[in-house]
């Protein structure tokens, strides 16, 4: 057994359940004291960790309360950072200092949450600490809201923030459909390459018989006639329509259907996006002549965390917890991930992948989701999404605010 | 006692306590058949009236479980409109034809929830009752997440909204501060002519620490330069810099800081706004270059059903209980409104007002709840706003979905 300190942390954008993730990492260190000495948190990723902006979670989550409202506290209580480490064949300065610094401190386990881009981060480190003398197990733990990771079924995270946009564009439905006169109301959601959660916004209706009536997902090419056509369909059916596009939505040349508006790039050269449903407006003002609506959900369904997925909290403690399993099993450069059992109840097992699988890597929604017009999902579709936004996590209040856990 | 029927309807827009209200009038209307003999349900307000399309709510509702539905379902569950009537003195035919229908179905009891537009309504309804031979009580019900009505302490429907805002909006906080770089993210609220819910973002910070860095209001005229200098000197005391902005902000010569994008009316020449926070990201990226994301709140907050305040739930079923209280006494053109008392501890009476005291009028923010400066607001404000938020009214689900009441 190699005994020493562990360290986590947190990358990418931040979602509801990522702090749950780091809780289960905090629960089984803490479970396993014999070994694990310390856990140190660091701040803003690799960034702090650089910095050695450290924090020892163990005395900080002596109370245990503390990890009940890390529960649902949305976005990383310990900061998050958007750097990408260099190939180490290329440079090998960065590996050189990060590990001078496991070294310093002990450190034996490295936990690093994020999405495809953190996972190149873990899959790069560990195969720089094979090249070293130094033992170490480099862990990534999976999480962002917009599924697409590879390999695993689904990611913690994104059950949460589907039951925020379901929870909400159902509000949406019951609050447009009180006026008798024709008006549409375009809902953009997040979801750059993949529409997964998009595609969430067919659970609306569910329950309450009217649901969404057209969706669009980045997997199709957007087709702006057909589009025009398909809303005036949708009209003739009742005056108050509702689409839901994902920010992502690409025309045949390529170009973002919000493009004209946005051109900042970040670290990773993705474009920032915004913007898709306002531009859609404009042309249905122009083509149709109705009240048009533009509503971006924007931050508040990444941080929804007042209406959590109890599914998707509890399966991020779980996931968490199975990051620090596979580390004391001695494994290197993996992540754990669900696997959906074979059952008619819904259950999920924890099983893991190497990073090098997951890293840069995409899963789109598949064909056999998306309706043959390209302006809804399929069955399938909707029995994969349900299970996982099942049961409510609701945040702790005081005084009626969220109290929320402050790191600091 | 004036025997016979009665009717509900709801007017204006929607909010996620005027369903909380209109079941009151329901529980009240149950409470006291020996004199009501049937409580119709007008669908979308005036308009649905002139056609008679009535709903028989005393059917609808035989199983009080349809009622906590109600309590919980976003919007007007009887639709809305937002049609004016004329003067009395110019215009008598829509008059006559409404007390025709009145008369047809004995309908002696006339509850019309809405807010100040709605109470315009009920005031010129009740002077026309004076000037005919058939008794009937004209009783208006206030709501209105705006809480601009005047006399009442505040409006049955904005605690639910100020809730959902200063929940989403501390997770937003939380969200932006994940990253270290300089970035400010303006959020837009609702409230064209006053600011209440603006303010309400300053109830945010009072259990986490961290609240809103600024906070502008309709009240006090929009100065760009304070505001890019009020944004440099927040950026010098941490990089995540969150600003709250009204809707309805306008500069000196009386324009919008929305304008140039939008210039649609509704029926009563209120101009359609939005994108103030988006022409403000213009604005900052010009004369400060940092990043800046715009978050509308849009229609969610109005519809945050999932997340309302218990406070405001119970309340908005008092005033609806109210309203009935006051028709069974006699009165005609008056409307419940809500008494503070003068008490430690927070807690309020029902009284009523006339109708034409409240009708087209607005309550604006006082002078002594803003800031010197115009950036933010004063304790008294706070102290006024934070009971109005207490206490957490959640949504039933099913399979992870809320559950609505339709009335069809």
């Amino acid at each position: 057994m190699l005994f020493g300190n562990a360290i986590v942390g947190q990358s990418g954008g931040p979602t509801s359940a990522i702090n749950a993730t780091l809780s289960g990492v905090i629960r089984a260190c803490l479970d396993n004291k014999n070994i694990i000495n310390t856990l140190y948190g660091m701040k803003n990723g690799i960034e702090g960790f650089l910095k050695e902006d450290f924090v020892d979670l163990f005395s900080f989550f002596e109370d245990s309360r503390q990890l009940r409202l890390l529960e649902s506290t949305p976005a990383s209580a310990l900061g998050s950072c958007r750097k990408k480490l260099p190939k180490p064949e290329e440079d090998t300065a960065p590996y050189e200092r990060i590990f001078e610094i496991l070294k310093k401190h002990n450190i034996r386990y490295f936990f690093y949450i994020g999405g495809n881009d953190s996972m190149d981060t873990v899959d790069k480190l560990s195969r720089y600490s094979r090249l070293v003398d130094y033992e170490v197990r480099i862990i990534g733990v999976p999480k962002t809201i917009d599924n697409d990771l590879c390999i695993t079924d689904h990611t913690p995270g994104f059950g949460s923030c589907a039951k925020f946009i379901s929870t909400v564009v159902e509000e949406i439905i019951r609050d447009v459909s009180v006026y008798t006169l024709d008006a549409v109301t375009i809902v953009e959601i997040m979801g750059r390459d993949a529409g997964w959660l998009t595609a969430s916004s067919s659970l609306c209706g569910m329950v309450n018989g009217k649901g969404v009536d057209l969706i669009y997902l980045p997997e199709r090419v957007f087709n702006a006639e057909q589009f025009v056509n398909d809303v005036k369909e949708a009209l003739k059916k009742h005056p108050d329509v509702v689409v839901c596009v994902s920010e992502g939505l690409k025309y045949k040349n390529g170009e973002y259907v919000s493009e004209d508006e946005h051109h900042t790039t970040d670290a990773y050269g993705h474009k920032y996006l915004s913007g898709t449903a306002r531009m859609l407006t404009h042309l249905l003002k122009r083509e149709i002549g109705c009240k048009v609506r533009a509503v971006e959900l924007n931050l508040p369904q990444r941080a929804g965390a007042h209406i959590a997925s109890k599914t998707d909290i509890l399966e991020s403690i779980r996931v968490g917890k199975g990051a620090v399993s596979l580390a004391l099993e001695g494994k290197n450069g993996v992540l754990p991930i669900m696997k959906r059992r074979n059952s008619r109840k819904y259950a999920v097992t924890i099983g893991y992948a190497n990073a090098s699988e997951v890293a840069n890597k995409i899963k789109r929604v598949p064909a056999y989701f998306i309706n043959e017009a390209g302006n809804g999902v399929t069955d399938e579709c909707i029995e994969y999404l349900l299970p996982l936004i099942k049961g409510e996590h609701y945040s702790n209040y005081r005084d009626g605010l969220p109290i929320h856990c402050i790191i600091d």
